[in-house]
């Protein structure tokens, strides 16, 4: 059901990192040693680690304690462990018991200590964490930790996603890998985004803090299934450069390019298997006056529902994406706006274009794929967003998983 | 298809005001003699006037001309035109052209001056007006005005709302009584919504501008279909009395509480007549720290897709209402948050309550009305939000109409 799907080279390995899996039935006991859900990753030396985390008010355990750990011990991070399958949210007193059990079990497994090691769980919410079923799977997770098990942990940490989603990138003599998932949960939907990237770059972590923070804004951040943040919504970074002896990089423009490539093909990969989407829309905003207006206009295009309705029916429905950026918040001059659809200019200085005829914009909508670009005219800075349609087929999923 | 839509008794009369109604064929010529789609409200007196407006930068040309009367002639308004069937809107060079024409066919028709008609326009976008069926038309209109034709004026508002939509009440000796039409236009749906209300409650303007304002953030702007606003929106109150002669009220509450009850009945018209709308749901929420607070948490719950789709599905999903509480922007504290629908206590300070089963809550969610109450325990402050849910003919009529 995924738009394109792109056809991915094997993941690269990474210097001072190994990767297991584990089949815990931590969504149920049937599911056990049918298919993965408990992923380790661990490493060789000290991490230097960044987090970038959901703002959602309500967060899970693991999110909070990783964010300490980030916070205090962001030079020895030395793993992340991701259950699949149940979320371990929503379920009130036993919350953090239950995260601080399973990075406890992580952390025994490869002998470390507690506080090294990161923890994400998705799936389900409201339901006992099967904490005993994870423990259990902790020692055959790390049995097969391996250089080469990134595809597999890609795999492992799907929950409703329809296909595994990594990217790598060589940046010098340096290695960047990451995972990811995207939309769907099992039940109910809560659309938790988790990605773990990897890299031998030797970079401090006050620097891939900064880093990660401005790569996640032009990629994970800008991308829309459906405008809702989910209480576990997690990326993390991690470095083994320092660790290896490596002295630490100089210039990092290079890493950032890279990083961000890596990040913007995972979060297209997303959007390209979000809930019910059977379309891949870019949003192109440029001539803003700062980059944070260009996303928000991009953003607003992305969540309005009457242009992801249109977008589903293959609709050039104009008047609906010029009123979504009139709707934005940011302060425009409606007649310096214009509106492209791949070649097709629709509208010029806040005026429909005299040439422009409504099969010539039919025809771009009909596509699986097309870019919209949206000028402002109010100054030089732009922004790419990218979204998917809105279908029967979310709604499918959406109002009727329970009954 | 509209969720229980309400028996009105017919509108009351308003001393000073008439309103007649014309067949011109707006959307289209054949149209013309079968449905009513021009409306004139016309005053015997100057009346004074308030008026809130769209937030979207997009603003139709009859927008634009409205605020400049509320602003400049706010004091001697003498009537209100509409057209429906044809928004005026993302036509270019020629909207304000064509607004204007309207408005000065109105104003000759009624022997006012231009300045003193105010006037709407609500249908399909990006098709050039037809002002020449508009002015036919108006002789037609002024010809029936009446008093008792506000029944036939909700009718002749509407686009694709399935049903009429008035509400009056009397507060002393004074009366008010309002109309309106809500989300569902024609070819392509903006979803506009429109309320003109007139009273014989002797307010002078600036007391009018004061309470209206007050009053639609609590009516019109505390319901959410699709969360889209659109370039026409528009509500405009009128009142008589002062030009009647009618000593100003020096007491405004009892005037503003009836104002309130008459938008709030309006503004719940408009959701359960909402496009693919087939539960009513009322969110109060309690315990802000302020009423902007408490409004913005209920209106984050109406227009996470993922609730609307939950509720689409009758699904007592609480997992997405809690997320969707978190992602609202205003400060909570998740410990603090209670959650009950009906009579069914769901969460209690951030916990599901021991007590609560499935079954009961999925029984509140199978109604086709139904109440949540959140409450966030930081303060006294409270607002109550209005919405629909999100269904499959939703998409239908968005996704489809065109194609």
């Amino acid at each position: 059901m995924a738009v394109n799907p792109p056809r991915l080279k094997p993941p690269l390995p990474v210097p001072g990192f190994r990767v297991g899996i584990a089949s815990c039935g931590v969504k149920s006991p049937e599911l056990r040693g049918k298919r993965t859900d408990l992923t380790l990753i661990a490493t060789d030396v000290n991490c230097h680690a960044a987090g970038v985390f959901t703002k959602n008010m309500f967060r899970a355990a693991c999110v909070k304690l990783g964010e300490r750990v980030i916070g205090r011990q962001g030079t020895q991070v030395r793993g992340i462990v991701v259950s699949s399958g149940n979320a371990n949210a929503g379920v009130g007193i036993h919350e953090e018991g239950w995260a601080r059990m399973m990075i406890d079990a992580a952390a025994q497994s490869i002998h470390v200590r507690f506080k090294q090691i990161l923890s994400a769980s998705t799936g389900v919410i409201g339901t006992p964490f099967p904490i005993e079923r994870i423990c259990e799977g902790m020692q055959q997770a790390a049995g097969s930790l391996s250089p080469g098990h990134w595809e597999a942990a890609a795999d492992a940490i799907r929950t409703t996603d329809t296909f595994a989603k990594w990217a790598s990138r060589k940046v010098g003599d340096y290695t960047i890998t990451g995972i990811c998932k995207g939309s769907g949960m099992i039940h109910p939907n809560m659309a938790t985004m988790l990605a773990f990237i990897a890299t031998d770059a030797p970079l401090a972590a006050d620097s891939l803090q900064h880093i990660l923070k401005r790569v996640v804004d032009k990629s994970f951040n800008s991308i829309s299934v459906d405008g809702d943040t989910s209480t576990n919504d997690t990326v993390y970074l991690l470095s083994s450069g320092i660790g290896l002896g490596i002295p630490e990089l100089a210039h990092t423009d290079e890493f950032e390019a890279a990083l961000g490539a890596v990040c913007v093909e995972l979060a297209q990969m997303i959007v390209r298997d979000g809930e019910g989407v059977s379309r891949f829309i870019t949003i192109n905003v440029e001539g803003a006056k700062n980059e944070d207006d260009a996303r928000t206009v991009g953003r607003a295009i992305a969540v309005s529902l009457l242009v992801k309705t249109a977008f589903a029916g293959g609709d050039a429905n104009w008047g609906r994406i010029l009123s979504a950026i009139g709707n934005s918040g940011i302060t425009i001059e409606t007649h310096r706006i214009s509106l492209r659809a791949n070649n097709v200019t629709i509208v010029q200085c806040g005026n429909p274009h005299p040439d422009y005829r409504d099969e010539d914009g039919m025809a771009v909508f009909a596509n699986d794929e097309f870019t919209l670009y949206v000028c402002l005219g109010m100054g030089e800075a732009s922004a790419t967003v990218w979204t998917g349609d809105l279908t029967h087929e979310y709604i499918r999923i959406n109002a009727e998983y329970r009954t």
